[in-house]
């Protein structure tokens, strides 16, 4: 009774869909790359420093990426990259990947299918949930997410992988064409998301933004994406704040 | 504890992806359509015969959608598809389209949104859903089905619309990219449909295939699709039934 969508005040707009980065944002990838790349090492009997294996593989994600954005390589999905990354990253930690079993290295890739949430992101999701088209805006392709998404009970009403828009963030179209997907303009999408670059190119397509600080992403030392950098139309420690935020309640209707 | 995946005999894969048709197998389109066509027919004061109304706007969709598979039309959306041929069965039963409000017609336009299930669709596909992932497989667009999966809780994990393997089902990419999305192979994924044709088109895709009877789908004078035409891997009166021939229990883990 009495529910009134979110306005976005950068937008003009009501939010019909919060959409949500999700490497970082809604899971805990560090943390269960190292716990994954572990059990790995272990069982390969050789000792690893599981979190720089789980910062190495994923610092590779980015460069990956840009060869596709840029043009000079055809499109192919997140699975694909961080398979090939993860032969580069197994060799520095002291690894010989071809003597490697590959279907061991094919679960060793699916880690990514399989992250924790942060602790207030189910909830915070099914709260949203109620009163908004919810989805990942990931650069992770459908079967990922969708897999990530089973494993752990992320809510998801829909998922566009980056593999059906077939481009990558922060290109524009990979914002546009999902706004598009859902028949929505983007002023009524709004990004949820723990880094500021994703926010800020979010805004130049035309979405409404909400920043959700996620202090300790790339562990202790994490030095960036500390605090919002810019008026975001929201801002909030927590899914669950970003769902009050929006109005939308995690027990009674408001 | 102990369940085992449903193998499909003539594919000879497990089962990984249960996916449905949705107009007449998942949703009863001719009830929901007629209603709303009635409402709305009530509000301009003009009489309608309801069922018909909807009968007739649905025989518009193949020759449509026709146009696209033939490769003489480029992609266009099933809302769109709709939007035309709601002129043309506006105008049939005496209506003047182009004098009527547009939003409102827009409105009329989106009952393809608004739709009913079958009385055993939702509890059917939450029981799948614990074993299987579960999806349309249908011609609708993703915002369509989407919508739809919201007004009445259909509890998809994922929507893989038409708009986006920008193709119709019964050619054979329609099946074949969908699997391909999910990372499954083709023999992996099941169709459930209320129409053996679109089971036959799936069988050739290499799909395992299920057929639900849905005999008053057409209304209480339908002829066509009472029975399986084909030696389809499961055939059920229902998805609860269809469920159990998974081996996916409604309530406790089998």
């Amino acid at each position: 009774m009495g529910f009134q969508p979110y306005h976005s005040p950068s937008t003009g707009c009501e939010v019909g869909a919060v959409l949500f980065d999700t490497f970082g944002t809604v899971v805990d990838w560090r943390t269960g790359i190292a716990r994954q790349a572990a059990t790995f090492a272990a069982a390969h009997g050789q000792a690893l420093d599981a979190e720089t294996f789980a910062d190495d593989w994923r610092a590779l994600y980015q460069p990956a990426m840009e060869a596709i954005r840029s043009g000079s390589r055809e499109f192919a999905t997140l699975d694909t990259l961080h398979r090939e990354n993860l032969d580069h990253v197994l060799r520095r930690h002291g690894f010989t990947p071809d003597r490697l079993d590959l279907r061991a290295l094919e679960e060793l890739n699916k880690s990514w299918h399989r992250l924790p949430p942060w602790p207030d992101s189910v909830e915070g999701l099914a709260a949203i949930r109620r009163r908004y088209i919810i989805g990942p805006l990931s650069n992770g392709n459908t079967s990922l997410l969708l897999n990530m998404a089973r494993n752990v009970g992320l809510p998801w009403d829909v998922i566009i992988g980056s593999d059906l828009t077939r481009t990558y963030k922060p290109l524009p179209r990979a914002y546009l064409r999902t706004a598009e997907v859902l028949d929505l303009r983007p002023g009524e999408v709004m990004l949820a998301a723990a880094h500021n670059h994703d926010l800020h190119a979010a805004r130049e397509a035309g979405l409404a933004t909400a920043f959700v600080a996620r202090p300790t992403e790339y562990g202790p030392g994490q030095a960036a994406d500390l605090e919002p950098e810019s008026d975001w139309d929201l801002s909030a420690s927590s899914i669950i704040e970003l769902a009050r935020g929006l109005g939308a309640r995690a027990s009674c209707a408001a």
